[in-house]
């Protein structure tokens, strides 16, 4: 009898607790960018230090991701440091060293969330549900999208032979981890970093950038997360401006049942 | 002869470099909130910190501050610590202390900006110029709104004695520091937050309610903050959901000629 294989997102959120607030942990190729992991997948592992530290109190309400330079293949470490505990909320500073190199920095926000009023002002766009969406096909030339299963709805992989220059950067896609696994506040912080760079949606043509910092907003409670399961969630993202080398993409991830479960927001740099 | 005064904003920056990377401040009656000052001028000390530090290179691209408590009336101290400096970022860990106390955290990159290919891809509001629009009157229950001149052209200060529930939390505003101040990277930090919370707007009603944390995305060169001079900014601020104690923010800053000067979120505790 052999036990199931290891979801390649649980493989990569093993992190190995060494005390005092630090965690082991190590690249995997099947998480592998151009440069290093996929921004997502280390998103997911300084928030995982928090969610794995034993004082930790509440959910994740809030997490930025500062990208400082590429995480090399091979061992890492995160620090993860409770800032201070209030009534309601936990505030962390997180950081990922390779040696003595700061391959990214961060913060978290934890909170207890309660009953209060509630209201819905953005409401969900109206798409085909995922399973009249057929899932993308091709063999990207990076490793990390193989991890899910896209399904674009609007704005899918530029094809850069026949590509053109858009008057919009949207993407709305259903999206969920391949091989199915269900939801949860570390998975939905790698989700929120799944859309390629919206410059090349933009300009129609390839060009380097990568992200320099992210930061999400988690809307939902654990229970509202694993209510999701296993089935894809609607993710939406568009850029605001371009120019002088950056530009700026804000992006929502949506239940199939149109609650926000999270919305994020990030700067990328580009080249030319 | 005597000098000019100092202008509010000014007379708050005024940091005192304690060396190494630590800076001291004092909190000013003029910016005071219901409890504690005004998380715009805190935002803007922090950034401020990195801004007089010796060895910072390039401009603001991106500030996050999370508030895990209320600074208190009197003297704080900030320590803005480089983590990384690369070919075009510089990244900064920042933390303010009242004595053992964390008040706030955050982190800001720094970015040596480049002409590229640029796009607008969001455009201003159409909207009234400045000078049609009559600024606000009113005396405010607490000081920080009398350092700003707010023309509200939509979603102006709620009035609770005649206030109801509204479909939408949308503010929209031309503002400038009281009196005119030239803009710059610290007081457009400070005015990304000059909106009042979200959920007084919907729900019609006090609620108790603060910014737990707040990101700003910076978009124009110091040029362009140059360029704008004193004239007012138009400011825009939505929410998109509000739900389990917290609602989120997004938010614009153009300038008057319709250039996106920085976007900037926040997320926000509510309390019923």
């Amino acid at each position: 009898m052999t036990s199931p294989p290891t979801h390649p997102l649980d493989a990569a959120l093993a992190l190995q607790a060494l005390g005092e607030g630090r965690f082991a942990g190590r690249t995997l190729p099947e998480w592998g960018n151009m440069v290093g992991p996929f921004g997502g997948i280390t998103a997911a592992h300084l928030l995982q230090a928090a969610l794995q530290h034993p004082e930790r109190r509440g959910e994740p309400l809030a997490l930025t991701v500062n990208f400082a330079g590429a995480v090399g293949d091979g061992g890492f470490e995160i620090e993860a440091r409770i800032m201070r505990t209030t009534r309601t909320t936990q505030h962390w500073s997180l950081v990922q060293r390779q040696g003595d190199v700061v391959c990214s920095t961060g913060s978290a926000v934890f909170a207890l969330r309660r009953p209060t009023w509630s209201a819905a002002e953005l409401t969900m766009p109206v798409v085909p549900a995922a399973g009249q969406v057929a899932p993308a096909r091709g063999e990207p030339p990076v490793q990390w999208p193989r991890r899910y299963e896209f399904r674009f709805v609007e704005g899918g992989w530029p094809d850069f032979r026949h590509a053109r220059e858009e008057a919009d950067s949207r993407t709305l896609l259903w999206v969920r981890d391949e091989p199915p696994r269900p939801l949860d506040a570390a998975a939905l912080a790698a989700i929120a970093d799944v859309f390629y760079p919206r410059v090349f949606r933009r300009r129609g043509r390839f060009t380097p950038s990568g992200t320099i910092t992210l930061t999400t907003y988690f809307h939902a409670d654990a229970a509202a997360l694993a209510a999701q399961g296993e089935r894809p969630v609607l993710a939406v993202a568009q850029g605001r401006r371009f120019a002088l080398g950056f530009f700026d993409q804000s992006a929502e991830i949506w239940s199939d049942d149109g609650l926000l479960l999270a919305s994020s927001h990030q700067v990328v740099y580009f080249k030319e």
